[in-house]
This record gives C-alpha cells, sequence and structure tokens, in this order.
C-alpha cells in the first residue's frame, strides 16, 4: 500500500550516532530513512537580553538544510540573503518543543543553541531534527553536569516528534517525501518521553479532517513516539 | 474567573463591517474585542508561475501589524527590512486556511490576495484576520460571480478561526492578550461551516498537556466558531 | 470644474477622531476626504545616540500605507524588504516638520515616535499625516503635563499641512488623487497656526511655474491651514 | 559677515570641467568652491518598463558620494547595504528637475542615466549636481544629435539650481557648509535658464520663515540661476 | 616538529567517499584529517545569461560551512542576511579553478554547480572543497556522457589543490588549523593532474617572504598534488 | 605587439598627485594609464572589538568604482544594496597588503580606513588602489607623527603592487584593459619597496600555466614595483 511497502504503523529505519562533531559540545547524525539530520548543540555563556538577571537559561535553535539535500537543487539561503518563511517556522517549532522539556531555572543563565542542518531530505526533517535535537541537547547537559557547572540536571524529559498523515484514505505513520506530497491531512506531533503532548500541527492539504482521524494520527504518533524515546535512550547510553 | 470576566466558553464581543476600503475588490474590518484587523482583498488576473496552465486559481495571505497596534511600541518590519518569522508563520497561515475552503479549478487562473492588517491587537490576531479575511474573501468572489467572470461559485464552506487555551488550569475561549500571556498552553483552531478541521496548532507554553485537555479545546473550539460563522453570514447577508 | 465639483479653495470633508488607540499615549484618524490615516505618538524615554546628554528632545515620524490603500493594490514595503525612497522622502518631512514646532529644551530628553499609516488612499496623504500627526503629538504631550512629566508645555504652535497645485491651469486648494494625476504643477505646504512657514515643497510635474503662480498657491494654502487648525483645535478640545 | 568672506549674494567660484570621462557618452567635473562633483550621462537603448510602447524617453539621476568627501569618513552605502533617505531624496530631486527641462518624446524611447558622485563635500551638493548633471545630459544628447540618432533636439532649456538660506538673520546666496550647518532656514531653487521654476524647497531648520523672506531668497536664486547658466553655457561652447 | 607530529612533506589521512548523495548527479564526502566537506553537483539545462546561443557551458560553485564546523560557533549566513567575503572569495576561486580543467565547448550549454559544504574544519577547507568538488564534477559528467548527452569529454584534465604554508620557520605541506592560525606566510595552489598551476595564492600573514620560499612552497604542493591526484582517481574507479 | 604600442617591460604612464581631499588625514590621485583611483586615509581613535585591550592597530581598507568608470554603465553597488564577491575580494587584498607594511604595536590602539575609489578603469584597479593606497596610508602617519601622537614609525616599508599576465604568448607588465580580456594568464604581486613579497596571485584564465612563465611574471613584476616605489617616494617627498 505504502510506496516504501512500509506497514501503516511502521517508523522508517532510524539511527542515531552520537558525538559526529570534533568541536560541538553535544552532537549526532540522526537517520530517519534517507532523511539525514546532523545535530549539534553549542552551550553560550549567556543568554538572550531579555533574560538578563533572571536566572533562566534558554534553549534555541536553528535549522538549514544543503542545497542539495532535496531532488532537485534548492536555492542556497545565505546566497538568497534571507531564511525563508518555512526555514523560520521550523526553526521555531524545534526551539519551542526542546524548550518545553527543559527546566531554564535548572540551567541557570545560559544558552544552548541547537543547530538542525539536513544533510538529505526525503520527507519529516523538522520532526528528525527535533529527535535529533534533543540528543545533542543532552550530550551538552551532560557534559555540563560532569564539569560540575550544574547541580541538577535540568533536562525534565526526551523530546521526540513524528509526522503522521492520512495517505491514501488511510492513517499512516512517519511519511516519506512520495507519502508527504500526496498527503491530503498532515500532522506533525511533539511529544515528551511520557507521552505528554508539546506539540500538535495537523494541517488540512488538499482535504479537510474529522475529530475522528485526529485521533487516529495521533494514536499512531504515541506509538512512533515510544520507539523513537528508546532510540534516543540507547544512543545516548 | 478570567479576567475580562467572561464565561470560560464566551467569545469576546465580536462585529464585521463590511465594504471599509474604497478600492479593494472585498474587505471589512472585524473586531474581536479589542483586537480590529482591516481585512482587504485584491483580485489578480495572474497566478503565482509555478500554476501557469493548469487552470488552478491561488489564494495567498499577507499579515501586518501597525507599529503602535501592541502595548508598547513594535519595530515596523519595512524599516528592520524584513518580515519577522511570526509574521511569516501567520501569513503563511492564513494563506493555507482560506485555501483549504476553495475549490481552486472553480476559480480559474487568477490570484486572490488577502492582506490582514491588525490597527489595534489584544490577542488572537492571526484568528481574527482567518475570520475576516474570509469575509473579504467571500465579498471578492461575489464580485467576479456577479461580473460573471465565473461560472460556479468556487467557495466551498465558510472558513473561520478562533484560539483556545488552558488558562489557570481551565480551558477558556477565545484568549486575549492577557490570557495568552499566562496560558500553559495554547491552540489555534481553523474550522469550516461544517465543522470539519482544517488546521489544529496547540503548543505547550509552559506545560504540556494530555489528549484529554486536547479534546477539551477543541469542543470550546467548535461552539466559537459556529458562533463566528454566524457572524461572518450575517456580515455578507 | 474640479472632479469633485469643490471650489477652487474649498478643502475636502475633514475630520479628526481622537484617542481611537486603546495603547498609544496619542492618536487620532484623520480623514480628509477619502484619504484616512491613522496617526499614533509614543513616548519613550530615551532620545537618539547624537542627543545624548544635551538635555533635548527628539521629534520623529515613520510612514507607511496598507497595500490595498491605493487603487491597485501596492507591493507591502516590509515583503520587499526596504522602505522605498517615496516612503523616505515623507517621514522624514513629517518628522522635520513636527519638531519645528516643538521647543526640545522644554521636551527634555525624551523622544515622541510618530506613525502615520496610511489607511485609506486619495492624495495629500503626507499633508493629512502631518496635521493628524501632530493632533497625535499634542495629545501625548498633554499626557505628560498633566502627569507633572513636564514642567512647561513645548508644544510652541499648531502644525498644518496641506497641498495646492495648478490644475487645470487653475490654482486649487487639496488636490485629490484625480486632481494630483493631472496637475502640472504640485505643491505641499506646511505652516504653523500663526501661518508661518515651516516647509515648502513645489514641484513642475510636466509643467514649469511662474512666480506668480507660485504666490496664488501660497495664498490658498494659507486659507486652508487656518482651518485646519481650527479643526485641530475643537478635535483636541 | 559669511564665514567666506562672500557678498551676500555672491556666488562661490564655480568652475566646469566637461568631458572629464573617458566612457561617458557626457561628463563633467563641476567645482561650487570646494564642493566638488563629478557628473556622467549613460546612453541606454531600453526605456523603464512603464514607458513601453509610448515613444516616450527618460531622464533618470543616482546620487554617492565617497565616504570621505566629507569633514568625517561617511560610512559607504554600499557596506551598509542600503541607499540612505538623504541619498534617494537626493537622486529623486535630480531626476525629477532634470526631466523638467527635456522634451520626452523627442528623445524616444531611449534613457539617459546621470550619476552624480560627489569627491568632496563643502554644502551645497545637490544643486551642483543638478547645474552638473545637466551639462552632462546636455553633452550627452549633443552626441546623439551628431550621430544623427535624434532628428530634433529634445532639450528645451538649461537646468540650473542653486541653494540661499537665512545665515545670521540675513538672506544669503550658494550656502557653504558651515552656513549651511548654522542656517536656520535653507532653500532650494531649481530653474530654467528663463528663469521658470522647477522646484523649489525650503525648510525651516530651527527657525520658521515669512513670506518676505521667502521671496527674499527667491530674489537670489533667480541671480545665483543667471551666473551658473551663462557659466554652463560657456562650458559646452 | 609539527603540531601533528606529520612530516614537513606529508599530506593528513585523506580519503573520498563517492555518492554519498541520494539526489545530486555527482557526489563525494572528503575527508582531510579533521576537514570533512560534503561535495555535489548538479546539472542544470541552462547557462548563465551571458552564455546565451553560444554553445558554451558553466560551471559554478557555491560554498558553506555548518555553524558548528568550527571551534567555536560561527553565525549562519542564512540568519546573517549575507554571505561573507571571505565565503565569496572561497567560491569564486573554486568555480574559477573547476573552470580551468573543463573544455566549455565540449560541455554544451548546460551548467553545472558545484555545491561545497564544510560540515566540520580543521585548515584546509577551500582546498579540500576543490578536490572533492572536482570529483562531484567527474561523476557528474561521467553520467551525462553515460546516458549519450554528451559526445566528447568535456573533462581534460584532473584539478585538485593543496595549502602550503612557512610555520616555525619552516616550509609545510597541508597546514591543519593550528599551523594555519600561526603561519607567517600561507599559500594556496591549485593544479592540474599534469601539474599545470591553474591558481597560485600566496599570502604574508605576518611576515613577507622570499622568492626562494616561494619555490620551496611550490616544490611542496606539487607532491601533494600528485597524491591527491592518485587519491581522486582511485575514489572513482 | 601589445595594444597601446608599450614594450614587454614598460609600465603606463603612472603619477600620484597628493592631498586631493580638503578633509582626509591622507590623500592622492594615483593615474595609471587610463586607471584613476583616489585615495583618501581616515585615523579613527578605535579599533575594531577583537584588537580592544592589545595595544594594537589596524588598518583596513574600502574599494569602490564609480558606476561610469567603466565602458558601460555598472550598476551602483549602494543601489544593488551589497557589494559584489569581487569588491570584497579586492578590499581585502587592499588592507591585507597594507597591513603587511606596517608595525601593529607601533601604531597604537588606533585604525586607518583606506578608502579607494575608482573614477575611472583601464585595467589593474586593484593594483593601482594598493600603490596610491599606501601613499595615502603613510601621508595619514606623517600627520600623527608631526604632530607626536606616535613616538616610532609604524612603517616598515613601502607597498607596491602590478599586475603582469601572459597576453598573445608573451609575459607583459602593467595590463590594461584590453590586454586583461585577452590575457590566457593573469597574476597580481604586492611587494615591498625591499623587494619582498606580500602577496602574489595567479590565475588561469582560459589556459594554465608553468613554473617558468611564473617566474617571468615575477621579473617583470619586480621590475615595475621598483619603478612604482621611486614614483610613490617622489610623491611624498
Amino acid at each position: 500500500m505504502r510506496p516504501s511497502g512500509r506497514k501503516l504503523d511502521q517508523l522508517r529505519a532510524v539511527s542515531i550516532e552520537t558525538n559526529v562533531s570534533l568541536h560541538a559540545e553535544g552532537s549526532c547524525l540522526i537517520r530517519m530513512g534517507n532523511t539525514h539530520v546532523i545535530c549539534t548543540a553549542t552551550i553560550e555563556d549567556k543568554t538572550p537580553p531579555f533574560l538578563k538577571n533572571t536566572g533562566l537559561g534558554w534553549v534555541t535553535a536553528e535549522y538549514g538544510m544543503l542545497p542539495r539535500a532535496t531532488t532537485s537543487r534548492t536555492r542556497r539561503e545565505a546566497a538568497a540573503g534571507k531564511q525563508g518563511g518555512r526555514t523560520q517556522e521550523i526553526q521555531r517549532l524545534i526551539g519551542r518543543s526542546l524548550r518545553a522539556g527543559i527546566d531554564r531555572s535548572a540551567l541557570g543563565e545560559r544558552q544552548i543553541v541547537v543547530d538542525c542542518d539536513v544533510i538529505q531530505a526525503d520527507g519529516g526533517t523538522r520532526c528528525a531534527s527535533i529527535t535529533g535535537g534533543w540528543v545533542a541537547l543532552r550530550l551538552a547537559v551532560n557534559k555540563l553536569l560532569k564539569a560540575g557547572l550544574l547541580t541538577s540536571d535540568p533536562i525534565m524529559d526526551n523530546v521526540a516528534a513524528v509526522s503522521c498523515g492520512i495517505y491514501a484514505g488511510q492513517p499512516v505513520l512517519d511519511l516519506d517525501y512520495p507519502e508527504d506530497s500526496a498527503a491530503g491531512t498532515d500532522g506533525n506531533f511533539v511529544l515528551t518521553g511520557s507521552q505528554r503532548l508539546i506539540e500538535v500541527q495537523m494541517s488540512a492539504e488538499g482535504a479537510t479532517f474529522s475529530r475522528e482521524q485526529m485521533a487516529q494520527l495521533l494514536d499512531l504518533a504515541e506509538r512512533g513516539i515510544a520507539d523513537l524515546v528508546a532510540i534516543q535512550n540507547s544512543a545516548i547510553a
């Protein structure tokens, strides 16, 4: 049924390779099928101005794609002179999602910047970025803990994300690009390790949807997130 | 309980004044409490390049805020030299939402640009923009129909939007700014007149949420949308 | 003779509605015929760097137009990524004009930003912006006086503006858009309440002009300004 | 009385050296005292899109200053990434002024771009640019006439400009930088060879002004323009 | 002597992994020690406008670095809104170098865009980009040949690059970052497979140099290039 | 043989006119044949942030061209909204070259900005900018020495530059534009007064080159630099 032959509730092959960067405080390469994202976490000793003297830290994210990560070449945003609306929307989502899993008071007045750069794209790059970004963040925080720079762990829970959609009339988990282009309804779900909801973004791309379909997609998402959290944990261990 | 004294499931006072623009093909001023948005629809005889010779039309949206629509003055985006990430995210949402209610084949190869400019902001500007933007769009399409330029009505249903959130532990409808700033969870819901879902965007702003809470917010949204659709229809009539 | 049927020395219907903004320290909506401009004044406790420690204040202005304020849609400057030359020229003119009516030493080291946003355009938007901008400024300064933050009134006189031009060979007052497009010579006149000159900008748009014509336009302007000042004063009272 | 020792109605030493550019179709270096501007005119075989198939030509201008043309170094606009408001205002003025002296129908569908680059500034750069720009334009048009590409001369009259102002309470002609910085009122006057008015721009810089003062400045301007036109003509001869 | 313990004329460990991209017509990941660059080649059926109807093709390059490719995080150029001077200089160099090895007439009217994205940096990124970029280009051209879209091979010879410099008074081959930061003189050498020179860029970074030193660096470069060309050829085979 | 009739090792007529700017601390107009560049040096009392409290000074350069310095008009970079890659490459080269001749510790914590603006171009503008830029720098430093603001002379040696290339199969000195466009190989050489090398930039523009040709070009460059240094010294004397 699915172009890839996967079952409706089956993730693509997922792997997370940690410490892929010589320089970053935390890093990983996440592969969800043919979608590959390098995630790095950088610790900075200062926060954005609006947090000055609040005792609170910040986690933010930036997102990019190599020009030929895509089927046909996409114009380089640095050459275009600005980040497009899609890029900004995605990096805001990654940042919000990761912040939802962190105790900013325990982090103290520092900022962690998570960079998610898509090396190869085949659908689901924002979800892979969140799932991989959390691993990079976890590793960077571990470094702070190990160095005694933090007295308690600011990370409250895992954060992972997966897309689901209505493809050929059926709810399916973890859309790849051919499914994503054809799906009538499309959703991204960000959950914690304990299955609490952080972000739900569902969108009618050609076909409106019902509450019942929404529930079906959420069922799939909960199942996928459980697997992704296990993969995160074994990558870190 | 609510700063405004409203009931949990009570919309703010909503009014839609139509034909507020001398020049636009369709226009209205929507007021949701102290949130006021001017919406205009402009008909253009050409579509974006990717639709050339497809027979399909396009609906797109742009969003802006007057600098002093907000409590303290916001920097003018034209002076800053770019539209911020929030602006781009909102205008992409408005465009997607309005397109979901239109038969692009019946529209033919033309584009309708819906401009939503916030004159005064008190929370919920993106929802007001969608609800008012649909009215402007409806009026512009009526003009095309009246002029005999369309043979069938491309508008399939009303499109309206409302925000809901968990405020002080309670699910509430149509957040104003004081509620929005304090809400732990925040959602925007775009529905059709027949209560089909177009967009669901829920976000944990400080507190993660459960599926049950999600259902409660959606209940509220369905109720609010029904009211908004009635207001749209009486404004147009 | 005139497209609108007005007499040569007749202003359009002018109204100034004050306090149209919930948030701004001073605000009004000025209507000169079909030209409608929202003017807001924002008080800031800091001045531009070049005034630091001089004891002098500053008044500056920004100008914008909603995309569909015009007959056909004008590209949004925020989307274009910059303010055009016309916009910059106009906002510099508004700022200079308003500063000419203020004692910057009595204002003290604060800045007042006057935003003029054209909701609907039918010629004469820069003049309406100056006339309405002064009202917003006056109201904001009143607020400072009332709060005891100023010991003397920094406003020395009213400031108002009107356009005049040679239309169909005749000098006419307060050009609307059809007249403005066809006028051979065009002028903008900014005067004080006591009829002192602040700015005179006359321009040959297709036909050069004589000193005698210049004097005729100035006669008309003085007349129009007297009326506008009376309208300003009654709006504020 | 004047810092330079000049009489109230005395121009600075003016010289116009023609054909200073190896490449441009018309060019000159104009010196008004210590203000030096290189003006070049470039003939292009196409017009701006809005003139396509109208049979009308166009004259436009661009203005720039070398970074160290000024007393202290001014940031290079190319490095800043945009032309400032002052630059745009000036180049729009130059373009409008030169167009007022040309029969665009006789010019035919071509564009002449006049570049005015200030090599050294000591007040009055926009006026020098107009006066010198006209000479470059005249020389370029002569080349078209000589080559038989034009059947009649599109230049209807000389165009020249001069500044006047109220300095130390006195009306003075052709302000240099020390006078310009101190002047209460400042005006730029663009006239034709036959003393018709093209542009009048008067501005209260600290002190409002009367109609009588305005007339005095205009008297001075007429006198100065007569001299400048004679200098233009002898430079071209 | 060298921080890495390498001999003066010893390259870092070099590897070239080909076909690392699912989508690109040619691609490789080149590793020169800790400097890792992804190179992709994209074939486009159109050339830049200046080559229209000349029968000639074009090869161009773009260069970027992931923000955390460097020891401390470098600001993302897409976020900064422009490519820096260093980036532009490097991508112009890559493009010129690759074009020197290609017969643009045999390529025909098509363009090949080579993207070089630095995943991890430890000195010598521009040289690695040229060496790896040539491999990507070679693979893309092979695809054109195989498809019968080219009748003769437009690639005339290998192109490879290496840096050399005077480090601690000694000429050394293939500088890594610690050497590069401390080198008094620094050079980049681009050669063909048959040891013809394409680009020589030598620069005094703190210490001027002699012709004799220049010759010593060139000797080293010729040696390094021979090795790199062998590695290119075995990667492609 | 050469279009200009010059001998293979003959410079164009070179002149350096000093103190051409009323305002700059050092300035000259350098003419190398029809290539004319105005160079000014501006002394600033602050350095770039990365040098704060190091006791070291900085020399930097900016480069520009008047739009009609070239055969056909080049778009003004200020209007285009950015400096092109070529401009940035050239100004980085000028800055590096001039810094190589200065003892930044003797200069102390100040910055000298050298602006090189091409008034007319006929090949070799970057070399003329370096040679003339050094004269402007020398004059500005002389002013500091005379004023007792420096205790020792930070200028260690002259810095001059010249281009050489293979034209019609022959090595030639100081390429003018017709030669530059046709040359197969092109080089820019920056040397000190004592003939030490600062920068060597050789580039195959259509034809690769041999080490022997490289040596021939360097021979020519040494000869040309000796002449340029003599001209610099007599201009300053």
